[in-house]
């Protein structure tokens, strides 16, 4: 079927790219005149505007915005201008579920469906296939059932099995896409956070060789003799993908990485994050559901970015206070 | 190869199960005569005491105990004291691995080698395979490849992949082997709660459905419009599993509970924990490497098993003491 | 100076008390005539609407509103509508600081001046002064500050003191005294979670003598004879207050409390959260601070309220999962 | 009565003057003459050695050990050497209570009383008086009361109040006394951390003012407008301490530490842990106590000393591994 696409980044590119190889007819639009060529030179039709990109829809007109979420409202609004009851707006993009249920609502007003839909698989999604959470109207969700069967990883499966199955599923009414898309990448926070701190553990598994100084700023080790092991972490993320309980693909890129670079010497350690974390904190917060875990992720990564300074200074003011202890520098 | 199993529960039995499939000599013993006698007809040797069992076996001879952490200590010294210079014994089951460390030291006295494997795989193993960690000296450990390659997942694959790629990897000396598993105990805790915290969020994604008391003791939703979402937690686990990020063998089970009792109606929320996450922590404190994910998995299984009951009542008690509020008797 | 109180619940009450020992002149109404009646007899003049009590006061006309957070803001807009500019409205109740900013940026429109004040001192205000934060524009707060200074803990110091060593400061402009009061609050959650986790620990230490269950299921305390104290909770509670270095207030009603009821159980240990500590972490997050031990403390609350439940069970769903670990039931 | 001390640095000399102030006969050593000489000066009786001390001590002779943890034994052992049954060995520096249980085993063999101490205070004993926790025998502990009466904050008041309510108590037998001071370390790190963070909060309240990055890296503030308020941290902890609920020896400090340098610009933020922190954690691990504000507190600090950065590069890698996303350089 017909399908148009704004925002040819990796991502909106690449579904392009995954779109087109199952047979469906893709209209493609970007501020970037080159990423609306170089998919052209691959199959699709280029449109100059936003105006042009809708004048070449059949009816329903279909538009899926694959952006920044920043820059999703305003598109969102001038192309909803140039709709017609009937038509469908997709944002595929990472907005806030607070947003579709709000757009959802003024854009049913004009007769036009919002569908949104949380994607993940990243690099991976052209060869692997996106994995699909979708939120919006059962008509539009039904209407576009081809384009989400083509863009899941179970593109060639049997149509008789479950959509979850084959790697898409609609979750509710507007909003229910990025919600449950915003909760998956918190668990991801955690997960990925899980994997490091084992491997930090593991990674001091030498300490006992080490000089501690012997100051009385320093904690000693109690059993050195326990903590004498040089540990191939690249190995052991190896073995654990082999028939171990915590075997995943967050596993499997970690292998990846360790085999490819044991100290990891191209990375500084400044772990950035980009907002689905805090919003899931924060929704458990609104219904009152302890996550510690989601959010002692959240925190290691605002702290790795330098945002724990302040208080760890105030704590050292206090021990030099009730104790005069100075400060040892940082190494 | 030959090989001797002492323990006979589900994880011994099975690894002997896998053992016969391959080809090798399983001489087996257990105090429940019974288990011996299942095994010796699926094609195995039993033995009627520890003196019969090691009496059985050519030289070098080996013993791998698969027992209860508790009961380890006194069976290794006890086959130890039945067993001549070049012997081995291989402890599979869950000890600490600073008994390895000790025990290896201890055995080595008397000539002996001494091999700790940890074992994850669960109930799947015999038909997964077993990822294998193992600690000990070079030679023994060599010795023993036929019977490693054997229990792993990777038993057909090609001999020139690496170990780790077939499942099993040899960490380092003794001890290597059940530290790594632990600190893999301790990423399973992780793991497992960052999906059940995302879980338990979307769970109550409808909070805005119900009726909140509105009582000064009852913090209020503060946007009910954005929580009237049914989501169909089987089905999100279910569509996770394909090309999502966070897909794991995790998942794929709690795809499975969850499709199986939606509302998780046989269990009661009592978490136990079995050792490995606490000695992961403890490690952790030792070499002063923060792991406040890790940890606060552990502590909510605490909570779970009733463990901040009194902290609770305290919190309640100063509050009424400063605030004068009274508390909300438990649902 | 005069002012107008409305809502006598305990805090209005007590404040207008203070005050009117203080000498100020003080209008007062509460939909509960009898609250009214009370205070009238201690001094007040009483008021039996909104609308004669802004009829009754001088210009500027000054009305302090003391109600729960819930009613504040149809009570502020009803206030206003009967006010002229100059006027001024304070809020001193618990109102989210974002209502505040909102609030304040409407009223001045109307040429009104909001004041919002945060105030802590709970049950024991009258007899100690509360403890002001104050927000609001330079000239409104500047005016009020006899009834600031009557009502904080200072009254009787010397006025060269500054206001904070005297119990009241002007943080900011409109929202800087709630938003500041919310971080307060914040920090009193992890303050009492700091002592009550402690106390748990100290309440253990006598878990040697107990006899373990030795079942799979139960991890085993591993040097018992480090276990063996019965410690007298209400007597460290009393050390700890002189001389030491965690010696607080919130300390001295902890150790009047385990005095009065050394096994609190007149608690069930369900410990309501009243919004602020929400707040305070949704903040945080905001602005990228981590908060580890505030939200700790937080979502400590949230599980005593029975909120983790469900992850609890899809944790042992998951253990029976992969290991065919039977659930334990709860105690 | 008489006591000898042993170990003269900042605490153990201020005990000395205090006890010699109070009209005690303190008998002292330390491996440095001078500090032995500076306390003759004032009162006391020097001695040379080990040997010299003990000799000139009536009986049951009473040593008091202030030394550094790492050197207590062996002088423990050394001093025990030297005594004859019935007399008294003091630890009043940081031992393990561990090491206290195992000691006092030791010594009951050889006639000699153990007494530990767990002592509070810091540079501000001499002038506040110390918190003593004390584990030990009762008639040991009895025959120290007028030491302790005199060391405890409350030595001028009455003798019929509690020792408790004079700053002294006896918690148990030997080792309570350090596991109580252990858990009071425990809890003075989440007390400092919570002040810590509740001041990082109200110190990015000015966020909205900041020009933020707008990359893909960086998440964005989502309500700039309420994040404007240029907050007086000084004049926030100062006003605390006056009625509220979070009024605390600890927050005296923060306001004066603030007061003097508000920017903390003496301090780079390396928060250092002695000890007991961990301890602390351990023994809540132990006997399966949930504890996530301390260990939060704890974990905060081995971060600030750089104990996260591998763990931190990991969850890099992985993000770029996954979405291509590349590492934001560290500020």
């Amino acid at each position: 079927m017909q399908l148009a696409m704004m925002g040819l980044g990796r991502m909106g590119a690449n579904m392009v790219r995954r779109l087109l190889r199952a047979g469906h007819e893709c209209v493609v639009y970007d501020i970037n005149a080159s990423a609306v060529a170089a998919l052209v030179a691959e199959g699709a039709i280029g449109a100059s505007s936003i105006e042009d990109l809708v004048g070449k829809l059949k009816k329903p007109a279909t538009v899926w915005l694959m952006l920044p979420a920043a820059l999703t409202d305003e598109n969102v609004n001038h192309v909803a201008r140039l709709m017609a009851p009937g038509d469908i707006i997709i944002d595929g993009g990472n907005s806030h579920y607070h947003e579709d249920v709000d757009r959802a609502a003024r854009l049913k007003d004009s007769g036009l469906a919002y569908v949104d839909v949380g994607t993940s698989g990243g690099v991976w999604g052209l060869e692997r296939g996106y994995c699909l959470m979708i939120g919006g109207p059962d008509e539009a969700v039904r209407h576009l059932d081809p384009i989400f069967a083509s863009l899941a990883p179970g593109a060639g499966q049997p149509a008789d099995l479950s959509t979850a199955a084959r790697g898409y599923l609609h979750c509710g009414p507007s909003g229910a896409g990025h919600l449950v898309k915003m909760v998956h990448n918190g668990i991801e926070y955690g997960m990925m956070a899980a994997y490091a701190e084992g491997m930090n553990i593991l990674k001091a598994a030498n300490s006992g060789h080490a000089t501690r100084s012997a100051d009385a700023e320093t904690s000693p080790l109690p059993t050195p003799e326990y903590y004498q092991f040089d540990i191939d972490l690249a190995g052991v993320a190896e073995v654990w993908r082999h028939g171990s309980v915590i075997s995943s693909w967050l596993l499997d890129l970690t292998a990846q990485a360790l085999s490819a670079d044991p100290d990891l010497a191209s990375y500084g350690g400044r772990v950035s994050d980009s907002g689905e974390g805090r919003w899931t904190v924060k929704a458990a917060i609104d219904t009152g559901v302890p996550v510690p875990v989601l959010t002692s992720a959240l925190f290691q990564r605002f702290t790795s970015q330098g945002e724990s300074l302040f208080a760890d200074k105030l704590l050292s003011a206090m021990r030099f206070a009730f104790g005069g202890h100075h400060e040892k520098p940082k190494a």
